[in-house]
C-alpha cells in the first residue's frame, strides 16, 4: 500500500524563504511566522498521513454504491471526514463571523495540499464545499450568509457546483435547466444536471447545491444564465431542518478514478431554489471565484504527482535490480537499487523538479489571490487572472504526466492495482478535464488573457522576468546555470506572443492554433522563473549559514535539473506555435 | 459505446504504395497483390467490428474470475476465440507443415491490426501463443515441434512466457525456479512465476508454457538460464491429453486495465517440463524472438491510439459545443461541432498523424524481419534489431500519450468508463511496461544497438535518410515540407549519437542519462522519414491520377502536419541529451 509523509519542510522553504510571507503587508500575513505555520502543517500532515492516506486505496476499491437514491460513500470515509471536520480544517479561511479561522486563502492552500495528496476523493468533498462557501459569501445577501455560511464553513452541510449538462459542459449557453420563479420571491427549479461531484453522499446532513439554470423569458444564450441556492433538506427559519427539496441522485458514473467521490446524475423537480446574485448574471458569479476553483485542480495535479513521486522514490530504493553502469553501488546485495540506474535517476528528477516549482507557483497564485481580495490590489488580480490557466492547464498536464513516469518505476508492479500506483494515474487523470478542460484554459490563455488590458499583465510579467535577470546576473554560476536558460525561455514566450499579436488580427485560427503550446511554452517559463527565485533562495539559506546545508544544495541541484532538462521544451512549442494554422486546419472535417 | 472500423485503405497504401510489397523479393512477397491483401483485411477488419470490438468494453467490465484453480474469461469471449480460431486468423504465418498458410509475418501482421484496436485483451491470447509458436519453432527438436506446433499454431492450445519473478522482472539473473533433471531427459519444474498472461483460462484444451528456470549446478547469474516447455496437461504419444502438470494457477493480479485477459500468478510445483534448445542458454533463446514479440507490443501502443482517435474523430464530428472563432460553421444549429475548434484540430491531427506513420515504420519493420528470417540478410538483421526499442518504446510512450488525448477530446465523458476512453488508455499502459520497461527498451538502444557493429548499423540508417534528401531534393514544395524538417532532424540525431560516442567512454552515465530522450529523437526522426516516404508515395498516387486525389491530398496534409508540428521535438530531446550526466546524477540517493 502507498504511504504518504507531508513535505513539511519544502513548503515551509516556499512559505519562508522564498515568499517570506510574514513579510507581505497583506492584511494576516504578519501573523504567518514560521513557527505557526510549522505548527499547522505539521497538524494537517499528521491527519494526512495517519487517518487519509490509508483509506486512499480502499476507497478507490470499494467505490460508492447508490442504494434507493442514497449513497454510500466507502468504508472509514465518514469517521474520516468527522476528524476533518473537527479539527477544524475546513474553515482555516472562512470568516471568523462564520466560526472560521479568518486565515489567509494561501494557509488554506498549504494546509490543504497534504490532505490532496493523501486522499484527492475524500477531500473533494471538503473542495467542493469551499467554493459554494465562496460562492454565497461573495453574491449572498447578508441573510443569506448568515444562513448557508456557518455550516458550509463547518462542512457540516457540503456543497456542490450545478453546470454541465447531459448536452453542454464547455457551451453553457445551451443549457436548459429552468427556474421558475414563484411568488414569495423563491424559484422551482427543474432539469438535470451530470458529473455532479458529491451530489449527494451519507457523510453531511444536508447538502447545499449551486445550480445554474435558465428563467424563462431572459436573455438568449450565456446571458440568461442565473445562479441559485437549492438546498438537499429546506432549511427552517430556525435553521433547522425542514422537508425535502425536489432533487435527487438518479445515477452514480463508473469513473476512471476518483473512486471515493460520489459523481452523480442530479435531477431537480421543482425543486425549490433561491437565487444567489443578480439573475442572468450567474455566469459573472461564477467567474468571481473561478481563480480560487482552478488553483485548486491545478494542486491536485501536483499534489497527486508529489504522492506518486513519494512511492516511485521508495520503491526505487528498495527494489534490487541490475548493477551500476559504473560499477556495483551494492556489491554485497544481489543486485543494486534501481535508483542508481541514471534513467530511473532522470525520471525521479523530473518528477522532483515539477512538483516543487508546481507548489511554489501555485502558494505564489493563491498569495496574489490573497492580495487581490483582502488589498484590492488590481495587478494582483491582473497577473492571477492570467496565471491561472497555467496553474491549472499546464500544472494538471504535468502533474498526470509525471504521475505516469512514477508508476513506471515500479514496472508491471506499477500496473497491479494493489501497489496505488495506477491510482494516482486514474485520479490525477480528471483534474486535466474538470473545471475547464485544459483545451479550454489554453483557450482561455491565448484567447483572452493574454490580450487583456491590452497585453499589460503580460508585459508585466516579461518585465518582472527582466528586472529578476538584470538583478541576478553577478554570480556567474547562477547566471550560467538559472538566468541565462530563464532568459533564453523568456524570450521564446516573447516571440511566441509576438506571433498571436502579429497573426491573432488576420487569422485567429493562428493564435488558437498553438494555444496548448503556449500553455506549455509559458507554463515552462513560470516554473523556470519559479527555480530561480527558489534557487535565490537556496543560495541565501546556504549563506546565511545556520540551515540545512544538504537542504539547499538539494534544493539547487533540483533547480538545476529543471533549467537543463525541463526548459528546453520552450524551443519545441515555439517552432510548432509558428509553424501557424495551416497545418492544423488543412484538411476539411470531411476529409479525416 | 466505442466502435471501431478497419482503416483498409491505409493499411492498403502502406502495403502496396509505400512498401510495395509484391515487388520484393522476399520468398511468399511476391504473392501479396493488393486483391489478395485486401480480401485477408476485410475479413479481419469484419469479424473485428462486429465480433471482437463489441465486446471490449464488457471484457474490460467484466474482467477474469479465478474459483478453485479455474479461471473464467468474460462472457464472450470463448465464443469469439473460437471465430479467431476457425477463420484461422491466428495460422497466418505458421508454416503449412504445422497446417498453417504459410504467408509472411507481415501479412500477419497487417491483419492482426484491427483485432489488437478492436479487443487487445482477447487478442493478446492469440498474440502469447503465437510467440510460444516462434520459440518452438526456432529452438526445438522436430519431435517437439511436432508434438506442440499445429495445436499452437490453430491456437487449439495457447502459449505463454514466464519470465517474471515477484523479486526480478528485468534483472533475470535473480531468478529462483528451479529445474532438476530426471532420469528420463525430462526436468522437474519448481517456483513461482507473476504476470503471466493468459497463464490460465477456460478458452482453450491446453495450455503450453514456456518458462524459463535455473537448472542447479549451472552458471550464476543470467548465464545459468534455461527455456522449458511445461504444458498445463502432459500429451501422450499419440498426441492426446494425459495427465494434469505440476502447475497451477495461484492468483490473478487486479491490473489498471487488459482486464479481460487474465494476468496469472503460477505456481510450478515439480511440473514435467522439456528443456527447449540448450541448456543454460535460455535467455539466447528468448532473444531470437524478441524483435518480433517486441514490435507486437509496439503495434499494441498505436493500434489502441488509432481506435480512439476513430472515436475521437466521430465524437468531434458529433458534439456541438461552442462556435468557430472565424464564425459559426453550423449556424442552422444550437452550436458547431467540436472539430471546428483549432485546439480540437491540432489534438486529432497529433493522433492521425501519429497513428499512420506508426502504422508504416511497424510494417516495414515487420518487412525486415521477415527479410532477415526469410533470406538470411544480415543487413536487414541488424536493422531491425536497431529500430525494436523504437518500435516498442517510442511507440508505446506516444501510443499511450495519443489515447489520452483522444480520451480529452470527449471533455468529462472521456473520464466516464462507458464511454470506452478510458479503457483505451488503460489499456495501452500496459504496453509502456511488459516485453522490456520502455526505460530498459531506451538502454537497449543507447547501451546497446547504436554501438553494435562498431555503429554499423546506426551509419547505414543515416546513410539511407541521407540518400532519401538528395534524391528528393528536385521538387521545391516536397523539399521545403517534407526533406528540410527531416534532415535538420537527422542531423540531431547524428549529433546526439556523437555526443554518446564522445562521452559514453569516459563516462557511461552521460549516454544513459540521455537514453529515453534518445529513444524519443530516434523515433521523431523514423516517423518523420516514413511520412517522406508515404508522401512520397502519396505524390505518385496523385500524378498517376487514377486513384482517389482527396485520399491522397489528405495523406499529404497529414504528412506536413506531422513534419512541422511533432519534428522540432527533436531539438528539445538534443538539448537535454547534451546537457549530460551531472544534472541528473548530481544528486547522493540519500538527498532525493
Amino acid at each position: 500500500m502507498p504511504s504518504y509523509t507531508a513535505p513539511i519542510r519544502d513548503i515551509q522553504f516556499v512559505l519562508h524563504e522564498m515568499l517570506r510571507v510574514s513579510e507581505q503587508e497583506t492584511p494576516g500575513y504578519a501573523d504567518l511566522d514560521a513557527d505557526f505555520t510549522a505548527a499547522i502543517l505539521e497538524e494537517a500532515g499528521k491527519l494526512s498521513s495517519a487517518v487519509l492516506a490509508p483509506l486512499n486505496l480502499s476507497g478507490d476499491r470499494e467505490g460508492c454504491q447508490l442504494d434507493n437514491g442514497v449513497v454510500r460513500t466507502p468504508k472509514g470515509f465518514k469517521a474520516a471526514f468527522d476528524q476533518i471536520r473537527e479539527g477544524g480544517w475546513t474553515a482555516i479561511d472562512v470568516a471568523e463571523e462564520f466560526g472560521g479561522q479568518g486565515l489567509p486563502y494561501l494557509m488554506h492552500t498549504a494546509a490543504n495540499e497534504p490532505m490532496v495528496s493523501a486522499n484527492m476523493a475524500l477531500n473533494m468533498y471538503q473542495g467542493l464545499t469551499h467554493g459554494a462557501y465562496t460562492a454565497i459569501n461573495i453574491h449572498g445577501t447578508n441573510e443569506q450568509k448568515a444562513r448557508w455560511l456557518p455550516k458550509l464553513g463547518s462542512c457540516e452541510w457540503t456543497g456542490t457546483m450545478n453546470l454541465t449538462e447531459p448536452h453542454c459542459g464547455t457551451d453553457l449557453g445551451l443549457m436548459r435547466t429552468k427556474a421558475v420563479p414563484q411568488e414569495d420571491g423563491t424559484y422551482r427549479i427543474s432539469g438535470q444536471k451530470i458529473f455532479i461531484s458529491a451530489g449527494e453522499h451519507d457523510m453531511a446532513e444536508n447538502i447545499v447545491h449551486l445550480v445554474l439554470a435558465k428563467i424563462p423569458g431572459g436573455p438568449e444564450g450565456i446571458k440568461g444564465v442565473s445562479l441559485f441556492v437549492v438546498p438537499k433538506f429546506l432549511v427552517n427559519e430556525d435553521g433547522s431542518l425542514g422537508a425535502r427539496n425536489g432533487v435527487a441522485c438518479g445515477a452514480l458514473e463508473e469513473k476512471m478514478g476518483i473512486h471515493g467521490n460520489a459523481t452523480c446524475v442530479m435531477n431537480y423537480d421543482e425543486a425549490e431554489g433561491y437565487l444567489l446574485g443578480e439573475a442572468h448574471k450567474g455566469m459573472r458569479a461564477m467567474f468571481t471565484m473561478m481563480n480560487e476553483a482552478r488553483l485548486g485542480v491545478g494542486l491536485q495535479g501536483w499534489a497527486q504527482s508529489e504522492a506518486a513521486y513519494q512511492n516511485a522514490l521508495a520503491y526505487a530504493k528498495d527494489r534490487l535490480q541490475g548493477r551500476a553502469v559504473t560499477g556495483a553501488k551494492n556489491p554485497d546485495g544481489p543486485a543494486d537499487p534501481l535508483i542508481v540506474h541514471p534513467d530511473i535517476r532522470r525520471s525521479l528528477m523530473d518528477q522532483k523538479s515539477f512538483n516543487e516549482a508546481a507548489r511554489a507557483f501555485t502558494y505564489w497564485g493563491a498569495m496574489l489571490i490573497d492580495r487581490s481580495h483582502k488589498t484590492g490590489d488590481a495587478q494582483a488580480e491582473a497577473m492571477i487572472s492570467l496565471l491561472t490557466p497555467i496553474i491549472k492547464g499546464f500544472l494538471t498536464d504535468k502533474g498526470f504526466e509525471m504521475c505516469v513516469q512514477a508508476q513506471q518505476v515500479f514496472g508491471g508492479h506499477g500496473y497491479i492495482e494493489e501497489w496505488g500506483m495506477s491510482q494516482f494515474v486514474r485520479d490525477a487523470r480528471i483534474a486535466m478535464i474538470y473545471e475547464g478542460a485544459n483545451g479550454v484554459q489554453a483557450l482561455d490563455l491565448v484567447g483572452r488573457k493574454l490580450a487583456a488590458q491590452g497585453g499589460k499583465p503580460m508585459m508585466t510579467l516579461i518585465e518582472e522576468i527582466k528586472v529578476f535577470c538584470r538583478e541576478n546576473a553577478d554570480d556567474a554560476d547562477f547566471a550560467r546555470d538559472f538566468v541565462e536558460p530563464l532568459k533564453s525561455a523568456s524570450k521564446d514566450m516573447q516571440q511566441a506572443a509576438m506571433f498571436f499579436m502579429q497573426s491573432g488580427m488576420k487569422e485567429p485560427d493562428a493564435a488558437l492554433s498553438g494555444s496548448t503550446d503556449f500553455m506549455h511554452l509559458m507554463g515552462h517559463v513560470c516554473l523556470g522563473w519559479t527555480w530561480a527565485r527558489m534557487a535565490r533562495a537556496a543560495q541565501a539559506g546556504l549563506a546565511a549559514g545556520t540551515g540545512d546545508r544538504a537542504f539547499y544544495e538539494t534544493k539547487l541541484a533540483t533547480g538545476r535539473y529543471y533549467m537543463a532538462r525541463q526548459l528546453p521544451a520552450t524551443k519545441m512549442h515555439l517552432a510548432r506555435i509558428e509553424s501557424g494554422a495551416a497545418p492544423v486546419m488543412a484538411l476539411d472535417a470531411d476529409a479525416f
